[in-house]
């Protein structure tokens, strides 16, 4: 007997929901048969691929619920399908599972930074995060997960916190950090395509490559003379105490070896 | 009559001579005629490609020296060459041309961070920043910067090291947000592997958006929840702090826009 398709109903029309729904589109094993959002104008690309719906009585019997929507309304919506019996997930890094209103609880957290800006999105080098209550709707969850991506980790709902905090800490102070470059390099007439090679490779250094040893830089060498010149140099608030804080603890690391 | 050869000298043995050398070898209109280094050891590898000395009494005609030393030996080092017409450069990010002791000063700045671990690093990719004295010796410069690079910017000292302090932003407090993640991920039994793709991601999106854009993240959406729950969750003092700290600046841009 072949196989039968997982059938799932995808929650959600925003970043996270359009990614996760272009590439499950592809995979033959499963069956992406609807689509929920609240308003319809947010789904209407897909209305080819799928059934789109907005409301909930229209609902289809399925495997798997997952619901792609902000941390802020998970709890509330899950409310709203405690009477089916389908295992149903959340894709947040900081909701734990079992604030799931459902019957049957799971996480479904693919680990990455979602953008509007970036059309597609190979799922397949982008870590998912799974969790469930039994190690059914586990292998239920493994089964998809797996043949989204190369990289499948079960972890409890603390550690996808810690995965979040993490990433918090990579993506968007990283990011943040970009922007004062960005700052420094704007306000003495320099293009910021100049640091764009180093920001790469800087990121690439990691890959192999622990950054507790990939650490360089004035501070790191002890280098005060360095320091200084360049806190005479900033003039800005922000950058001179962030350059000084910053420095102050990778230091502190360097005396503590 | 065909063109002569740019006869240079390099002196030092560290990691932005040794790759600079290996770079210099590759193009036909530069002969790297003499290597110095006060420790012969240190450059033995190149013995077999040219002179390896470690007696300036040695020194050839030649028309660059190229000092890719430490930028504390730079000054002391160039008062040794003070009585040559050689056009003589330095190549770090900090110390002004001015600083040089010889007749004819000029920086030959290549804008990346340099590691032993990769043995090949190509400088097409990387920016270099050039300054010289005299239109003259900017041309020579200039020459020998495009025959290595596709990234060649003429900018002063000042500029030198505002682009310098924005690679640190860049490059080294990056790291250090990545050395965070990574004890955050060790203390609670997960690989650093599963964040590596994140790094990735969030280099190349400032690639072509400006990092002010790509800014996501809790404090970037105001998500005082979410912060909140990262804050309790956080026990080691540094983490906390820092995660405390660059969230309040993060939101107080925010409230700026």
């Amino acid at each position: 007997m072949a196989k039968q398709p997982i059938h799932i109903t995808l929650f959600g029309g925003g970043n996270v929901g359009t990614h996760l729904a272009k590439n499950l589109f592809k995979l033959s094993g499963v069956r992406l048969q609807q689509i929920y959002n609240r308003h319809l104008s947010n789904i209407k690309s897909f209305e080819k691929q799928t059934e789109i719906i907005d409301d909930l009585s229209q609902l289809k019997p399925a495997d798997l619920f997952i619901l792609a929507l902000k941390d802020d309304v998970i709890v509330s919506f899950s409310k709203k399908l405690k009477d089916f019996d389908t295992l149903t997930v959340h894709t947040s890094g900081s909701v734990p599972m079992i604030a799931l209103q459902t019957r049957r609880k799971g996480v479904f957290y693919p680990f990455q930074t979602f953008s509007k800006d970036k059309p597609d999105l190979d799922f397949s080098n982008i870590p998912i995060m799974i969790e469930a209550e039994t190690e059914q709707d586990l292998q239920l969850l493994k089964t998809l997960a797996d043949s989204l991506s190369k990289k499948v980790e079960i972890v409890n709902s603390d550690q996808r916190k810690a995965l979040h905090i993490a990433g918090v800490f990579a993506a968007n102070f990283v990011n943040y950090m970009y922007r004062q470059a960005e700052n420094i390099l704007q306000n003495n007439d320099l293009s910021f395509d100049l640091i764009k090679p180093l920001i790469i490779e800087t990121a690439q250094k990691v890959q192999n490559l622990s950054p507790a040893h990939a650490q360089t830089g004035p501070a790191s060498r002890g280098d005060m003379k360095t320091i200084e010149k360049h806190l005479d140099f900033l003039t800005q608030k922000t950058e001179f105490e962030l350059y000084k804080y910053l420095s102050e603890l990778i230091l502190k690391d360097r005396n503590n070896l």
